[in-house]
């Protein structure tokens, strides 16, 4: 198996989806991690890694860096193709991109820290402001899947079929991030059925934040 | 040829990607005004197409509507090959769509008009602050990806090599948008040079947003 390497942080939602499809894949990697809360993402040595100064980074050994979390999904289900995360047919691989497109880009990124900074600082929001923030996008992006996963005859066991997918994943990541926000969206019945049922797999139980390293001790 | 259709807004970054990509292909599409700023995304009519609000929504006859602009993009590389939006390698691949979601998820989606309104209504912004808001994510995305095109040895005559992929549909439907909002970002030499050269080619110029219905006449 290759040696690779992962520059992670425990609570990113990003480097959560990473280390599932590792996993799923039957691969792992070193762990390196990079603690954004204290800026090491600004450092010299990580941008040399990733000049925009994010995680995940996955290292393949001989070859440059791979940076942002979907390109890192579709390039592992290109080199490892078993089990696969995505249908064969275009139809189905469009339907769970475009699930995964709306977490990963609609949803996620309005909540990230460098939004956070942003809107406490500059922004002048309280954390009541922000924490209505989070809300509104989680909310959002989350009852806006539901509702399609409710009405599509593609929705099966998980976001689409019965095999997990890159849209489970991208779900997933979304999920762990809200826990650790103490924020719940009522009202997403499909949604809380493929959550409970990708819990009891070991690829998301091992990727949970509290399980990593430099995650907060009890 | 199929017949397509497209649900779009003259305006919409992502719309942009999806009309650039099928002249690449060679396709048409018969193109549905989706007035955004008139709210028409909501109405009863265009959430049966796409229950997310959002345009584009791509309709292929016989099948159900294509949402989100990078999973269309994708599904019409997959269907129509020729000419290629991606590289033939999983690595080459792999940066183009990093590249891609560089654009598409860490940077448009904090501009776009929903965010606009919470931040302008419910977050207490003036123009002024608004406008500061649209400046510090377009620089933030745009110098990322200026460091990394100039340092790649990936970067050709385009994003990645001597052809055009997703990552300068990316690119210049960001760009676009930027040009509405009359906001210009001093050097980025190796941007503004791949900028040039896609200007030069009619699937980029057809696509440009004041060519389509709906906007605004001189």
């Amino acid at each position: 198996m290759a040696a690779y390497e992962l520059y992670a942080f425990w609570r990113s939602s990003a480097a959560y989806r990473v280390r599932v499809a590792l996993t799923l894949k039957g691969l792992s990697a070193e762990e390196h991690a990079i603690d954004l809360d204290a800026g090491d993402q600004y450092g010299d040595a990580f941008r040399t890694i990733n000049p925009l100064a994010a995680v995940p980074a996955l290292i393949v050994p001989g070859h440059p860096p791979l940076t942002q979390s979907l390109a890192i999904l579709e390039y592992l289900d290109e080199t490892v193709p078993n089990p696969p995360l995505l249908p064969a047919d275009p139809l189905g691989r469009a339907r769970v991109r475009s699930i995964a497109a709306g977490l990963a880009a609609d949803t996620h990124p309005l909540v990230v820290p460098r939004v956070r900074r942003y809107l406490t600082t500059i922004g002048g929001f309280d954390q009541a402001a922000w924490r209505a923030w989070q809300i509104q996008w989680f909310t959002t992006g989350l009852q806006g899947l539901e509702r399609r996963l409710a009405t599509d005859a593609g929705t099966g066991l998980y976001c689409h079929g019965d095999t997990v997918t890159v849209a489970d994943i991208l779900l997933m990541s979304i999920v762990a991030v809200m826990r650790m926000f103490n924020i719940a969206i009522a009202d997403i019945p499909t949604i809380d059925r493929i959550v409970a049922l990708c819990e009891t797999q070991e690829a998301f139980a091992r990727a949970a934040p509290l399980k990593q390293t430099g995650a907060p001790t009890a």
